[in-house]
């Protein structure tokens, strides 16, 4: 794959060093990093006695998790930047997981209409998805990322020295995001990556399937940046994840982002294996590499007509009422804007159910 | 100047049918027009009668005027557009103002990370203006556009048809933008600019001066689209007018944006003869015309300190504490990034309380 197009993300673990040249580089009126509450106590410490950036930066503070992503939060940051006199000349440096990535991203490109920013994701998943790609966002009207923006991070900067410090469901919340970049790519990456577990922590060899990951996503957001057509094979398992992700948050119960990613593929294969005669000793694969490493999410048949609805909000759907899905002819051979129609994803979920044992 | 880049902007007397046209173009999946509670009782219904598009369009309204121009204001059009389930294929039309426009287009912009729109200016500020160069935004934290995008209309239509209907007080408001623009372009355009009075109700000539004066934004904008340097240019006499309209509103008395804009004017010309010798006849003419025009603000030097710490939040101050002035050496010579002090601005106001017959 091409990777030429790959220099603002660094894969370093002299993290600080890292941050304190790309800082210097850009000359700032005044620095300043968002955290939220976890990455506040755990990591701000820290990077303030490594990094003489982060040292000199003004935090900025939010609550964490998924269901804090909101206009009040955005608004927050907003108001920390002007209180604080940012200038177009400041820069923002967003220390933590895919909220605070995509939260702290889509505020400095609308403060002043765009402020430079750094992208310093603190978990797998925020490392091999949210920071690099350029989707700013937030969660809106019960819908996530409803609104955001299109815009680069001057640069990412990715080291496992956080991954230590992250539990066995974040890491796998992350690994399900990598699963997904293998079954865009090939038949060859998806079995490799089927091969490894998160809890064999094993530091370099994450790294480096991590960074092919990287490299898979980085080559289709390279050649599609506004999600014109094929960067829409990264929706892989996306509609129906982000489904199952507002129904849990309804039952007041939020699950990690790539849990749903996880179950999301497991229904796309299945739609995948219906249309388009997806093997289905792959499908299998997934099902059972799925159900053994994250469960299930279980859901009842009452709740199809909800979700159904939900679905029909996904940003990628062209026209109301339809359903526009990406699926994959085989692992490597994706099929983008395929019209589904909610029998089909109906069949899709009861099968789902049978695959994960919730039937 | 190079008008080759200006095929978004359309002048016609033939408004609903470009409209229509327009929308057609994009096929779109829903449409959507933005209107405040004046375009709403004034325009929308003739052009629902006039327009198939807007007769089929979803409305959506919001209160009137700069200081709703807000956060709240924001996220009630997102939460329309999302009710109504409008998809990446919407369109939405901005039928208004400068205050439509502005937060239409960052709406649209930021909605699903970004559908089409088309402004439809319904003032003559709007039109030589707000609804053309890709700036969007909302006021916030006390501040003029503190938040917003740089974003294409994908149409910007400008028709004098609806200029008929306003008030000299919203005639003279764009008008100042014109001066403006006219003194960016040349001495020759200037002075052709303060032959012309709003009261003489002469349409074909202000359609002429529109057009001209429109172009002159759009070759700047074309070379500069971010604002990276040369744009700044269109920033003439806007640091003080901004801080001016804060202030009003914070009197509860806010003034027309052109209104501030042309005081803003005559403190950019006392400082551009302070610093450039701007010749004085020159300045004299552009204070008269404003005096007689527009009259003036009223400030006391007790509000000095208060108007400078406003101005240095201005977005072209590149470090805090400092105040980037675009002034000018000539007519059509711009100088921009020039940096005044707090003396010479202070200096520069008492200088305008004299020339508008405040002191």
């Amino acid at each position: 794959m091409d990777t030429s197009k790959t220099s603002n993300t660094v894969f370093t673990n002299h993290v600080a060093e890292e941050i304190d040249a790309t800082v210097s580089s850009l000359s700032p009126s005044g620095v300043f990093v968002l955290v939220d509450r976890n990455t506040e106590d755990t990591v701000l410490p820290r990077m303030q006695m490594l990094s003489k950036a982060i040292a000199s930066a003004t935090p900025i503070s939010i609550a964490p998790g998924d269901d804090n992503k909101t206009v009040d939060a955005l608004t927050h940051v907003w108001k920390q930047l002007s209180d604080n006199h940012a200038t177009r000349s400041s820069v923002l440096i967003n220390l933590g997981g895919g909220m605070v990535t995509d939260l702290g991203s889509f505020a400095a490109s609308t403060f002043k209409r765009g402020i430079p920013f750094i992208n310093v994701p603190t978990t797998l998943l925020a490392a091999v998805d949210a920071s690099v790609g350029g989707k700013t966002g937030i969660n809106f009207n019960g819908l996530k990322n409803e609104v955001g923006t299109f815009s680069d991070a001057r640069k990412v900067i990715i080291s496992t020295m956080f991954f230590n410090t992250l539990s066995m469901t974040q890491l796998r919340s992350g690994y399900a995001e990598m699963l997904k970049h293998g079954l865009i790519d090939s038949g060859q990456t998806f079995n490799t990556l089927l091969a490894y577990h998160v809890e064999q922590q094993d530091t370099d060899r994450l790294l480096t399937l991590l960074k092919d990951s990287v490299a898979v996503k980085q080559a289709i957001v390279d050649q599609d940046p506004r999600e014109a057509g094929l960067r829409r094979a990264l929706n892989l398992g996306h509609t129906v994840a982000h489904a199952f992700e507002s129904v849990a948050i309804e039952r007041k119960s939020p699950i990690p982002h790539g849990y749903a990613v996880a179950y999301g593929l497991v229904v796309a294969a299945v739609l995948s294996h219906m249309k388009f005669d997806f093997p289905s000793t792959e499908l299998h694969k997934l099902s059972d590499y799925v159900r053994s490493n994250y469960g299930a999410f279980a859901i009842t048949c009452d709740e199809y007509p909800h979700l159904l609805d939900i679905m029909s909000h996904d940003k990628k759907n062209l026209y109301p009422d339809t359903f526009n899905f990406t699926l994959l002819r085989a692992p490597g051979d994706v099929a983008t804007d395929t019209l589904v129609t909610p029998a089909e994803i109906t069949a899709a979920l009861d099968i789902y159910r049978d695959l994960l044992g919730l039937a």
